[in-house]
């Protein structure tokens, strides 16, 4: 308790700096002081979240007080209104240093979320050779590799020296997102990778091609980023090269970048997973009306899909109107068969996710899942049998039709539930979909159908 | 396609080391030749994977081709039972020479999973002084930064110039698991950063306090593994330094067990959003009887709450005998307040995870989902209402019914969904807790008590 009132106290003698305090300051025109205080007290990332609600003028005004590279930064991590804001506040000469600081793959972020004018300005705004490379990386597919690479890396060749490559880096390596990794290149083909600790601890005299690793992982430009993301993540790595379909070195992925894609990708996953189809925007980013777009899809059909349920129970109506009690199992058995079955399709979609299951594997799932549900329809069934009993709601015929029902229900939405989403991710779509808001429905449906069979064939109705 | 042909042509020609070859180059006791195509063809991670299967005598075999480091990463990526039998067939110098290769933090993850005996075997094999920062590095909370760093870093003095900090590095710098950021210490307390970048790129004589960053980011060992992975990402930053509550520097975590911080946790969140108690285990490393063991327990609970439900609709009973085409609309309304309700605890545990909604945001968000839920309660209702006249499922004053108790349960649904997570994450609860499974229940409950209040007071019943 002690050490943490201690840290507390320590953050609170470090001066925050405050969309109040910013505030305050341009209001009082201390423009030294705050000028300094950004430099000195703020990161990029914190202050885009901060100037969220700034007018444009505001905005211009913090923005001139920032170093070239930070103010570039800092666009780079606005949300799209803001920064189209602060673009229309800024002049042609200004957008010029922005766009020639900021590395190539945020230029291209930035790009393909503007609208048309505005893109316009800022392709306007750049010089011929970058905009080539900038059209260059447009073309990619959305989600591939080629889309979130960077074109910026440190090239060396074979018979360059140890010394001779940190010389290179001295020279170029300023301008590079990362430094980290060199790349060997000859003919632009990829041939070898050497990591700067290795320049840095070996001789000087040796060359690169003794000390190269010839043996480099990389991808290609069609790749999904997704898979890019997670090499970067099973080996370790800095940055990935990425490679055209003849070898040449067209880029690398950074693990800064990977991990944003891993984080996006997962809220994704989840938002698919629970029937909200994803956007790019946080949630206090989006409004009523696109939270309402986003769920409304699902919801919609989902409900229409319950009228299969209905059906079945309206089927049966004369059964219900003898036993009415027989619907208050009801709840209950699709309850328990929709819960057994999200288990089943998230582990595998989490599974497909990290890539540790795939189609291949999916005898040895359904296998595995038969077995599971096995054990647990007996332990359920004995437990809700017993349940009946002491509770008075029905004889043992009654415990014994439920508990069938319960053990079928189990066993089939395990089985539904670990085959969909192998199956989508097979047929390429995302296996995500087969969530539990889906599963449940087709579960639901499958209970309704078994319960009312049992019951027809135990109590004759 | 003739792209995509000509890819895997190439993967086709690299030849690949599989499990099987490997096997069959022991067999034949081509020694050298597998020695050299581990070295040249093979990653630590991937020959973990692949050793799976192997028996004692194969692994140890394969285990003594390997070079040092390489044998030391690749006993790191074992799974623990894996590990065991290794160790068990390995003598106590080569067991002595692979203490001494791996890095401390993973040093320390397989101390965790590994039996007493087989722990006081590996620390005999290690030298005194690894041993006590070992001892000190058990200590700290499971799941806190501490736990998690490594405390092998450089450390540079501020009165020292960039050549001599680059010789230091060429020192030093071989047995760090990075490099590439640098911390400025004085008397143990960290007083700023510098990378390795920054030393590459400008003059040697310069000095590190003109260089160096003061205003860097750090966390404390007491804090959680998942906010420090949080920030690497936020910042993207290659490593985060971690000092005690004096300031004092006691190690980094880096960006790789950053990613696997987070993608351990994520796989942690999601199985708790589907009622599995997580392991640290993968789908095929676990056994049936373990999977039924992690899933039962939620499976267990919710279906002897689902038993109020029950008990609600029995005391019913009576309205169900003289209209029971009322229970077919059940399934429907209570699979829409589950979905909605699991919309909005999904968006929720997520906004938690990455760090975007916090508990002060409660009546922000309350406010943002009753409004989603009014309008997306208004829209189903209707197109639910007009399906029931044309179906012929029921008259006006069914569909009025029915339309009421949607809206209800919608509101209802969105505003659990939202508060539970919160208040989880306030009250110190795992906020994935309160996820599809628990809300389902919680709204089953709500939807039949307010559904038969409605249809009470409509058709007096």
């Amino acid at each position: 308790m002690e050490e943490k009132e201690m840290y507390e106290k320590e953050y609170e003698e470090r001066e925050e700096l405050t969309e109040e305090r910013i505030l305050e300051m341009l209001e009082e025109r201390r423009f030294k002081e705050l000028k300094e205080e950004l430099e000195n007290n703020m990161y990029p990332v914190d202050l885009a979240d901060l100037m969220e609600d700034f007018n444009q003028k505001q905005l211009v005004m913090v923005f001139r007080l920032l170093a070239k590279e930070e103010a570039a930064e800092t666009f780079t991590y606005m949300d799209s209104d803001l920064r189209e804001m602060l673009i229309n506040g800024l002049t042609d000469s200004e957008l010029e240093e922005v766009m020639e600081e900021m590395y190539l793959d945020d230029t291209v972020d930035v790009l393909e979320e503007m609208p048309a004018n505005v893109v316009d300005r800022l392709l306007m705004a750049t010089d011929e050779e970058k905009r080539q490379q900038i059209n260059q990386l447009l073309q990619y597919p959305e989600d591939s590799a080629g889309s979130v690479m960077n074109v910026e890396y440190i090239a060396l060749r074979r018979e360059m020296t140890v010394a001779e490559s940190i010389l290179k880096i001295r020279q170029v390596g300023l301008n590079k997102e990362t430094i980290y990794t060199c790349y060997v290149t000859e003919k632009r083909k990829l041939i070898g990778v050497v990591d700067v600790k290795e320049l840095l601890t070996t001789s000087e005299s040796k060359t690169i091609e003794e000390i190269m690793d010839t043996n480099m992982l990389y991808a290609h430009t069609t790749d999904d980023q997704e898979d890019v993301a997670n090499i970067i993540t099973k080996y370790g790595l800095i940055a990935l090269p990425i490679v055209d379909h003849e070898m040449c070195m067209v880029g690398i992925v950074t693990v800064d970048d990977a991990m944003e894609v891993l984080q996006e990708e997962t809220t994704e996953d989840i938002s698919i997973m629970a029937g909200v189809s994803p956007n790019d925007e946080s949630y206090f980013g989006t409004t009523v009306l696109e939270h309402v777009k986003s769920r409304l899809p699902w919801l919609l059909f989902l409900m229409l899909s319950a009228t299969v349920t209905q059906m079945i129970m309206n089927h049966y109506e004369s059964a219900l109107a003898v036993m009415p009690q027989l619907a208050g199992f009801i709840p209950m058995l699709m309850g328990t068969g929709g819960n057994c079955g999200s288990q089943s399709s998230t582990l595998m979609i989490r599974g497909l996710a990290v890539g540790e299951i795939e189609f291949g594997d999916l005898f040895k799932v359904i296998f595995k899942e038969v077995r599971v549900a096995v054990l647990i329809s007996l332990i359920l069934s004995t437990v809700n049998g017993i349940r009946i009993l002491i509770m008075g709601q029905g004889d043992i015929l009654v415990a014994l039709t439920i508990g069938m029902t319960m053990a079928c229900t189990i066993i089939l939405a395990k089985i539904v539930g670990c085959t969909l989403p192998l199956v989508a991710k097979k047929v390429g779509l995302d296996p995500a979909i087969m969530a539990t808001p889906l599963i449940s429905t087709l579960v639901d449906i499958s209970t309704v159908t078994v319960y009312f069979a049992i019951v027809s064939a135990v109590f004759k109705i």
